[in-house]
């Protein structure tokens, strides 16, 4: 089954390779594309979706972007490989809510993907390690250009790209990268350096996005317009804020260093380390606490009994959804918490 | 130096040979004793107290039951030392209150000792590991047999032994045991148990005894009065409520493990390992916490990473006098919490 060798092969973007990596979890960007023969799919009936999800499942297949990519009809999977695909990042909550019609194009490594008929027909999406927007763009544009060979984009020659919902007209670009603040937090400052971020037209949230929890002091930062600046404005306006972000952090655990200070963090980070090897009840919530220390640990060259591709890692696999793939069936959240520890000890010890 | 050596021969009592041992960490009996010639010693004036320290020191010397021992007269020691001296409970906290013309005893590997110029001239005291009256009654009053030879004990011969507190006239006599009490504490049940304790005639203190805090579920359960009953008497009632407190103790624990409380229980044993393990900063009350669930565990066959002696031996190592004795110097609580850490994780890795 397509999704259970997915929950053994290493996302590209967990592996450390990536500059400003020891910040930057990831790098995301997405274009938000519509075919011009058929209505935005939240406006569609169901024949023109089908169509529609024909029309791109068959594009895709001819990109060479997406040689020996999987190709999946969301009404094909069950409800849990569909929760492991939004944990994944690879599927909204959107697109699952109504799988009919709907579906995911998934590259290799899952660095290249695209949703299929989620607000718009076409999201095509691009993750990678540390902060590589530029690198995104490149690979994302060759994608969009491969796709528009076969397939006919809506385009306003004044708007530019046209799109269901108006804040992502004109590039229909979102660049966002997922950044780890532990330094900032506990130092009282992140919420002052990411209100900043507003007057660089940027905006943070929670993991997930929008409305979403922060969970282990990772923030989700993105432009917040897409209309305007040329592609590759927005991304440097994106990278630049980002950078700023990291000298931030970096100062921030530095200072942390100091003094007494030292002692208090390593008492932290080692706690953290203990309840991952030896807890055998534990919460998503809880998982990404001690990783978020782990990966403080990590950045300061400490040595732990795991490096930061299993840490990235373990921050997807300790979800609920990835937890019951894992199990091969629904569990209930007491249930969940006994196999979550199980793998994070597993994973720490070996 | 003694106490420097004292620091690194294990106490009998932490070895878990006695009967009862998962439940009761040590048994403790001790007499009052007092020396005819000599007023008692909250109203005897400096140089009554130099005699009845030097009779009490050469009465000991002739002792076979105290063959090695060593004897301290406390204003030779420093405050750290006699610091130690009372969390080994070898001295009470009057005891080094007040350092002049004070002095202990301490026989081979810490089970008979005399405390001298406390409230008596005399306290004799046993301890031993588990629960253990009857012997420690006949040890103690062996030794006690020894010192009537060459010292003239104040004896009514309708009250009995005269000491300065009526409480303890007559036998002089007191027996206690420290019970480990995990499971009734889990199971909410602790108070209700130890407060039926006072129809046997027994009393329920904190570690150290009256008016000190209750630490990882360890208690010091005692008879309240020495007069009337036979020293026999006395000492079979309160091993024969211990006994009780060790029956209601186990089915604690049994019905701890049924069901989901398995997992909890086991997740709560696992974490202590892991942040006695991991932490790099522990004050002695966590510690406590850590060492008793790590105690509970043990109790219950589980494979921990440090045997019944290393952790009942913990227990004492701990405490604030002995990290200190161990450093060699005095602390401020910031360090102590800081080489206490290290003492336990070096303890647990080994």
């Amino acid at each position: 089954m397509i999704l259970s060798a997915m929950l053994r092969v290493k996302m590209a973007w967990a592996r450390p390779t990536g500059p400003r990596h020891e910040v930057v979890l990831s790098s995301r960007l997405r274009l938000a594309r519509n075919l011009r023969a058929h209505p935005f799919p939240p406006r569609a009936p169901a024949e023109e979706l089908k169509a529609a999800l024909k029309a791109v499942f068959k594009a895709s297949a001819a990109a060479k972007s997406l040689e020996s990519a999987a190709r999946l009809e969301l009404c094909e999977v069950s409800e849990v490989d569909r929760e492991f695909l939004v944990e994944r990042r690879l599927a909204s909550r959107l697109l699952i809510s109504e799988p009919a019609h709907r579906g995911v194009v998934v590259g290799e490594r899952e660095v290249l993907s695209i949703m299929v008929n989620e607000e718009d027909h076409l999201r095509l999406q691009g993750i990678d390690s540390g902060l590589c927007l530029e690198d995104l763009l490149g690979k994302v544009s060759a994608l969009d250009d491969e796709l528009a060979q076969t397939l006919d984009l809506a385009f306003h020659p004044e708007l530019g790209f046209e799109t269901a919902c108006p804040t992502n007209v004109g590039t229909g670009l979102r660049a966002s990268a997922l950044v780890h603040l532990p330094g900032l937090a506990l130092s009282g400052q992140v919420n002052g350096v990411l209100q900043s971020l507003g007057a660089a037209g940027l905006i943070a949230r929670g993991h997930y996005g929008e409305g979403t929890k922060v969970l282990g002091d990772f923030y989700q930062v993105s432009n917040a317009r897409s209309l305007g600046p040329s592609e590759e404005d927005l991304v440097s306006g994106v990278s630049k804020a980002v950078e700023e972000l990291v000298r931030a952090e970096s100062k921030a655990r530095t200072e942390l260093l100091r003094g007494l200070g030292k002692s208090r963090l390593e008492d932290m980070v080692f706690r953290s380390v203990g309840s991952l090897e030896h807890a055998r009840l534990m919460t998503y919530e809880e998982a990404m606490q001690h990783l978020s220390a782990m990966r403080l640990g990590l950045s300061l060259g400490w040595e732990l009994p795991a490096d930061l591709t299993t840490v990235n890692e373990l921050t997807v696999l300790s979800q609920p959804g990835h937890v019951q793939m894992l199990a091969g069936k629904e569990l209930d959240a007491g249930d969940r918490d006994f196999l979550r520890a199980t793998l994070l000890r597993g994973k720490l010890k070996s």
